[in-house]
């Protein structure tokens, strides 16, 4: 049952950053192989650096073509959906792309973060609170940060309102719950907690204090 | 036999993302040491990061100092032979330059593809079709997107015209011949395959196609 | 004894580098939890990359949240000085900031090579002096890079003089004499080593030759 739950939880992290990454790469105005490596990056980025660290090798991204089957085949639909619209003409209406895309990253943080904790309890070295919470963490953020480098964009962790924050809650809720409960209700509510932080945020605009120049 | 001619595609990768290293260093500007560095970087990247994801630690490159000393004495060279031609004012003619560096990416490429890709055979965790592409591919294109990020460029994969493209021919290419014919064969097939295929795509200027804003 | 002085080196590095990771942070006017990445980026990332390269898994850091709380904490005393002297409208001296920033990114550099070097010698696959001296190299310019990658900014080891030079030297040295000496006095001469050839490298404005377009 579990299994099941996390392959779900990969499935829709997958797809969320697979999407989010070939567009980004379309708005570089890479061409289609672009799009598909940008989009598969994005997507197994976090999970690779996450086996890396726990010692998983070769990482399950390696050894599963399914997650970078799906990831290239959600680039594919996303270029071919663009280009037809593009051809006829049709123009996103203001700001319809970013909402869209909020969600979308919300989607694949939420569901890459909770899968993430629960897959570092099983690392060698122990189920210590702090190695799940980071394990939690890099594999939810790691693939953004990576397509945001090979993208030459300044990573959207450091400037996109309580991101990587709403990783970091979600990924110590998980991991304390996990003690207790049921790992698939921790993630359940790790999941349910990091998309409630990300949309209060974004609607009440919160900020963290910066130092202006 | 083998194992001497998988380090005659070792070397020759060496050599050639060296040069191409090296020279992105010059364009910036950067000094000898620099040089030296980002040498070293595009041409040992690669393999760090195969051996790295197969799990062969510590890296080959590590434990055995004569690629990291190859890739060191052609940055040097290059860096020599740029140094006298510029103080003799002598200047490259227009386009040489590029002509040169397709050819020495194209070598490096297909050598450290199919090498690589064998490589990933030896990987705990099976000879899969899929982790030996995977292995190969991130071998000849991982020191190149490296070295563009470290030199704050686009990866040359997105931009270049079927660079990884023809790095994910000739690895699948081997990675099925391998089960059929002997390994050696195979990555010469390989290995020609890939120059040929970025040959034609350099000559018939092949474009993939792209959604432009 | 050689244990609680590996420990200093590493608190040493983990402070100075966080310190200079959050000023980074903070030239990008990012918000506080930013900074706290970066910080923890900067201040960790050399030894993480070293413990993957030389099979430490999961790596120390993930294993002893001290280096991150420390890390995050001078983070946030960074952070706060900044903010308060800012409110009371002080600026910095002209250059104040540059002086500072040299020797704290000195005294990291210095503390983190020669602590690398000597973790490199108990990796798997041997005590080679090149082996220990990569170790030491990479545990000492790591963290800077990928800082500096992160914030998209041309990483210093290109630009500042004798940066990574100093390391190598101070790496070579720590290793050559760990077969020699006591493995403590070893890192103390390396230590103080890369301290004097940044100083002299800066006073005396060395400069190694490149090639201008």
């Amino acid at each position: 049952m579990i299994d099941s739950f996390m392959f779900l939880m990969d499935v829709i992290g997958t797809v969320a950053f697979a999407i989010s990454g070939a567009m980004a790469a379309i708005c570089k105005e890479m061409d289609i192989f672009g799009v598909n490596i940008l989009a598969l990056t994005t997507a197994t980025g976090g999970g690779i650096l996450r086996d890396i660290l726990i010692g998983r090798i070769p990482p399950l991204m390696f050894r599963t073509p399914i997650y970078a089957m799906t990831a290239l085949a959600t680039a594919n639909v996303v270029f071919v959906v663009l280009y037809i619209r593009k051809k006829r003409g049709r123009k996103a209406r203001a700001g319809a792309y970013e909402r869209i895309l909020f969600w979308i990253d919300t989607l694949g943080l939420a569901a890459f973060t909770v899968e993430g904790t629960i897959a570092g309890a099983g690392a060698l070295g122990g189920t210590g609170l702090f190695l799940m919470s980071f394990a939690g963490v890099i594999t939810g953020v790691g693939g953004g940060v990576m397509r945001d480098v090979m993208a030459q964009e300044l990573p959207s962790i450091f400037v996109k309102r309580i991101y990587a924050c709403a990783a970091l809650a979600g990924a110590v809720t998980v991991a304390i719950l996990s003690y207790y409960i049921d790992q698939k209700q921790a993630m359940i509510i790790g999941f349910v907690l990091i998309i409630v932080i990300r949309c209060l945020a974004a609607h009440f605009r919160w900020n963290l204090p910066r130092i202006t120049q």
